[in-house]
């Protein structure tokens, strides 16, 4: 049983660090650490990332502040410096336990004059008390003389060359060593503090390194063959996003001060994670890849979830890489949130929150592009503008640009955000937050969509047209259905919820009524909006995904296999938007979203058509979830499985070649739903819930648990 | 007297710190290092930088990286960190002498505990050793106990926040420290190495810190009141392009091991130096400000000017900051050149050397642009490639790019390199070096005009279209007339070498006819282009900058007094090409090029007409210095001095609000063409050289220095 929460590697090599370095990252939903090693290699992507930390960056507008390094800690066998590209490697072992976070690296060295030592490094970021972090190193010496250990805090980390920290100061408190530091533009504080103890052998010489930006705290053992020497490192760090200025120092080295000891922090961690577990693991009997998988992207969705935070979100790759510099997407709404809903609707408020904060800005960015309301960023960090870059080098001519326009138009996320609002409300039945906080968002997000309807006097309707779907292929197109759908559904929640809050929280409702201007004019015009809203079906119930989609070429997908790059990479950016071939199917999307509006045969009519032409295999990370669960609906068990073993392997078998960047958040917490939603078939309606198994043949067994309205539910379903 | 060759500053202001940092520079030729302070500030542009050492950047496509950090040394009174930022400053007085290049800062400074001292920090980067540091300094308690000294090598230089360097390893041998680091993507490696040497006082303790990419000594020593306590730190650095990877640490530690002390490489230093300053001085009686000024503009030539490299050249702001990434542009050419030429015939062929390695490149662009010969880029690097931003984002709204178009259409480049190359030949008699290298400069700058001309068959005439010329306030501009004429010069020039070849290395000149298929064919349609190139005078000598200059918006620039702004960032760049202001007016310079070939009533014409209409104050940074010589040419001698002023001024005074970038090299070298060729009137003949006084009115006396063919001529001139 318990190697189904080991994820394991059995050698080193450089040239696959960066992927490594995101599987084996850990955290504590405050902050998480790539999986670097303690001492460093030249091209290494070493990184740890605090939640809404950001500094401005070229380009990118903003960017998750790589911050000053916990990990340094190195070790010297009678002098010589502990490496894996120096002496010879023995014997190599890397193992990630999921059930508690801890990284454990065994290795037998020997280094170049031919001293051989038993290395092994645990590390782990506490759950209990997540402004804490350990490492403990054991070495067991096969000669005589010293070991050293000389652990450091870095305050000269960087993002792929960027450096945002600047060193304001550092210090001593007795044994503990602090550093202070802030970042270049938007003046972040954040204290590290250290301290290096023994906790077997023999000590025999202590030294305090004050270097600048650099603390060392050196620590040398007296080295007996057999006799395994243990010291632990103990950091702590805090920000001026946690405490003030003026005590930011004093709160690390407290921390660190106060550190009850290795067993005890490690035992408070192990229990923090067991509660984290017992609401979240999904149990799949008969398929031990599918388990451990599902696991792995389970915990770096913990790992990556802010539980003490409303005003942070999880970025596209969490918190585990430098790809999308931090920004939340709709990925979060869509693909993570149900996650959290159902088993933490503590984090699902949270993130729901971040949002709520930001409106102000949403706002700005409606105004701004001349309409009420409020339109979300399509990447947002920490103040809400909108921070997708405009332009970007081209890959292949760094005299070329290439325009990004989903920051312009991709504007379902404002509807995909009022969605997830209303789901964690349905779910959770958390009325005071809806009163207080989700109404709000679905409001404004209707009057955000009721202003950008254009009225078309020739066809008597309503279009949204210039904008970019969920299948980012097909850009500056009119009519999405996804979008136009989206909106439509936004407007009706708003005047279901004014309803409600009406009937049942009637000066909240006055006061929304006064502040977002909802006369009854508005509310007549939104009801035409959306009756009007441009939505045509095919009799068959086929939906064209957008206007004039049906008349792109049609490309045989099948006939280009074997593929090793995505179809935009083939036939260019230009070339696939004139193209049938979609990066994620949009309306399969919708119809998962809005399933209960589709009848069954609709949605066999739209997976028979948009499955062969969406690019499964290199197109978007964020398709393969849903479309297991459509084909759950639609009763194909094996090209269910077929996607979701894609989907659960993304990051541990790099199948896109970017793993090194982060964690496909998206993808990781989409599998979750896939499993719920599409092998459990669990369908929660006002009326309570529901579960129709269709588990892949060779599964035996698929429990899970959720909260229905503040209750634990268990799913226990055996074949 | 001395005072004359001292440039001080009596504060420390932290939001003045970079312009001060650019006037305290200091260098040899090898590196430079700005006048940031050793114990560091968290605002500063700290760097140093070494000829030829780029990496990759964004947007600038490479710069030179800021090198790991020489300078830390720390002071500790009784345990407290010296700081200008803490305790009380009693005095401060920062000096550089221009004679030695010594870098010296006395500050009384009271700790916030009480503890008061003189320190006394000096600097300098040896002219008689190029690899060697030297920081000494002296410390002189006011009370009892202890003085701690810290010295490091710090590896984590950042160019404005863009890390360079990866740490690849350090260590110690004796009492030397090392550390090696190497560039991110052009894999430059660096060693610096250095020890502490206690040169007065009582040693208390010792250590040395191994923090990793920050390696640190520290050395207390005992404070008695009154006692003064000396340490000395040196440093040497040495790269992979001076010495081989395997030998790279050795080379720095041996190099530090062999100091031998301070004393003896202070006099060293001040040799080499009085050896430079008795070549390059120039002398001015009668007006201490100038005098001053012009040293220091020739000092900050003289620390950036490459004695021992032909594959480096110096960027337009020196190595003395970020601005312009190191990259090199005509300003070499055309303003520096004439200083080296005439002073320091050696630095100048070194400088000439580095085009002519680059000819492949050259060859590169100008065929990818579909001609022939040899197109040199507007701004060049170590490769020689074209290293002109493409594109840069507008300085007020990120989401808009501005194309910068000078590495695509500002082709005269080709034409001053070989007007550079041509005039250090005339000027030395450096026949052996015409026949290697110059030749064949001229002549494939030469092909390519050739190929580039396009013949109008209306006119009956050669044009060049689409064009910026120097003025870049017009761009796309048809037949700039400095433009079109230095063509002509180009091509005449490689028919005149072609012929003067023929006659003297008859060898070489087959071998460059075979290389670049010089055919009869060939140097027949060179004198055709040569013949019929579009270069229309009216009959009063008056010249249009360039097809429809005339017709542009005439600007009472008078009426916009006072400013503060250039006219660009007035009427905005589109606004600006539309108007006859110019940033310089280039018709000038050409007549100052070619000077001979022009009357005394034409540049009068042309001097009255585009003087009122120039930018003078914030226009382009190269002109004064050449308006001085022009004012002088039409008699307008108070007009000279208050360009002049302007031009020596320019980084001393800070003029136009960016010297904290770095030195205006274009206008440091050129204030010394506007006293030698402007007020002294020295013009050199094939028959010899005359001067022609034309002093400012205050003036007493003007002496200086140059070479002509290989003999050092006097030149005294009193009124």
């Amino acid at each position: 049983m318990s190697n189904l929460w080991l994820i394991s590697e059995d050698s080193f090599d450089p040239s696959h660090q960066h992927h490594q370095e995101t599987i084996f990252t850990i955290g504590n939903g405050y902050l998480s650490t790539r999986g670097a090693h303690e001492e460093g290699y030249p091209e290494e992507h070493r990184a740890t990332f605090i939640h809404g930390v950001f500094d401005a960056a070229p380009i990118s507008v903003t960017e998750l502040a790589n911050v000053p390094d916990w990990l340094p800690l190195t070790v010297h066998l009678n002098g010589e410096r502990f490496s894996l590209t120096s002496g010879a490697v023995e014997s190599f072992q890397r193992t990630l336990d999921l059930r508690t976070g801890v990284l454990t690296r065994t290795v037998r060295w020997r280094s170049p004059q031919g001293d051989t030592a038993t290395i092994v490094l645990e590390r782990f970021a506490s759950l209990a008390d997540p402004h804490t972090l350990f490492i403990r190193c054991r070495v067991t010496p096969e000669f005589a003389g010293a070991v050293e250990f000389r652990a450091a805090l870095n305050g000269n980390s960087d993002n792929e060359g960027l450096a945002h920290w600047r060193w304001l100061g550092q210090g001593r408190r007795a044994d503990v060593l602090y550093l202070h530091n802030r970042t270049r533009q938007s003046k972040i504080e954040i204290a590290t503090a250290m301290k290096l103890a023994a906790a077997q052998g023999e000590e025999l010489a202590r030294e305090v390194w004050d270097a600048e930006n650099t603390p060392t705290l050196s620590l040398t053992m007296r080295a007996v063959p057999g006799q395994e020497l243990i010291v632990d490192k103990f950091v702590a760090a805090f920000t001026t996003r946690d405490v003030a200025s003026d005590r930011l120092t004093d709160a690390a080295v407290d921390r660190v001060d106060h550190v009850a000891g290795w067993p005890h922090a490690l035992s408070d961690n192990a229990a923090a994670w067991d509660r984290e577990w017992q609401r979240t693991d999904v149990i799949i009997e008969g398929d031990d890849e599918a388990q451990i998988a599902l696991r792995f992207n389970l915990f770096q969705m913990l790992v990556a979830a802010p539980r003490d935070d409303g005003r942070v979100n999880i970025g596209a790759k969490t918190l585990s890489g430098f790809g999308y510099r931090g920004h939340a997407f709709w990925d979060t709404e869509i693909f993570m949130l149900p996650l959290f809903t159902y088993t933490a609707p503590h984090i699902a408020r949270n993130l729901l929150n971040y949002r709520r904060h930001l409106l102000p800005a949403a706002r700005e960015k409606a105004k701004a592009n001349g309409f009420e309301g409020a339109l979300f960023p399509w990447e947002s960090a920490d103040t809400g503008e909108e921070v997708t870059p405009t332009w970007v080098p081209h890959f292949a001519d760094r005299t070329k640009l290439v325009r990004i326009w989903t920051g312009d138009i991709e504007i379902h996320i404002s509807a995909d955000i009022a969605f997830a609002a209303h789901q964690y409300w349905q779910l959770t039945g958390d009325d005071p937050w809806f009163i207080e906080s989700g109404a709000e968002l679905i409001l404004d997000t209707a009057r955000f969509w009721a202003s950008r309807a254009e009225w078309n006097a020739a066809r008597n309707c309503y279009e949204y047209t210039d904008v970019i779907g969920p299948d980012e292929y097909h850009d500056h197109v009119n009519n999405n259905f996804f979008t136009n759908r989206m909106a439509q559904w936004n407007i009706q929640a708003a005047l279901d919820a004014l309803d409600w809050l009406k009937a049942n929280a009637p000066a909240s409702a006055a006061d929304l009524i006064a502040r977002l201007d909802l006369t009854e004019a508005r509310l007549a015009h939104w009801r035409e909006v959306l009756e009007k809203i441009y939505l045509p079906v095919h009799p068959s119930g086929l939906i064209e995904q957008f206007e004039g989609y049906f008349q792109r070429k049609e490309v045989d997908l099948a006939a280009l296999e074997p593929r090793t790059q995505s179809i935009q990479v083939i036939f260019g950016i230009e070339g696939t938007n004139e193209t049938q071939v979609l990066k994620q199917p949009d309306v399969l999307m919708l119809l998962y979203l809005l399933r209960d509006h589709y009848a069954d045969d609709a949605v066999r009519v739209n997976y028979d058509y948009y499955n062969i032409r969406t690019d499964h295999t290199y197109g978007s990370s964020l398709g393969p979830s849903i479309q297991t669960i459509m084909a759950c609906n639609v009763g194909k068990p094996d090209e269910a499985y077929e996607h979701f073993i894609r989907a659960v392997r993304a990051d541990l078998h790099d199948v896109r070649g970017n793993a090194g960047d982060g964690i496909h958040a998206a993808s990781a917490a989409g599998t979750w739903q896939a499993v719920v939603f599409g092998f459990g078939g669990l369908r929660v309606t006002p009326q309570g819930w529901s579960t129709r198994p269709r588990l892949p043949k060779h599964w035996k067994r698929l429990a899970f648990k959720f909260y229905h309205r503040g209750k634990l539910q268990k799913v226990d379903l055996r074949v």
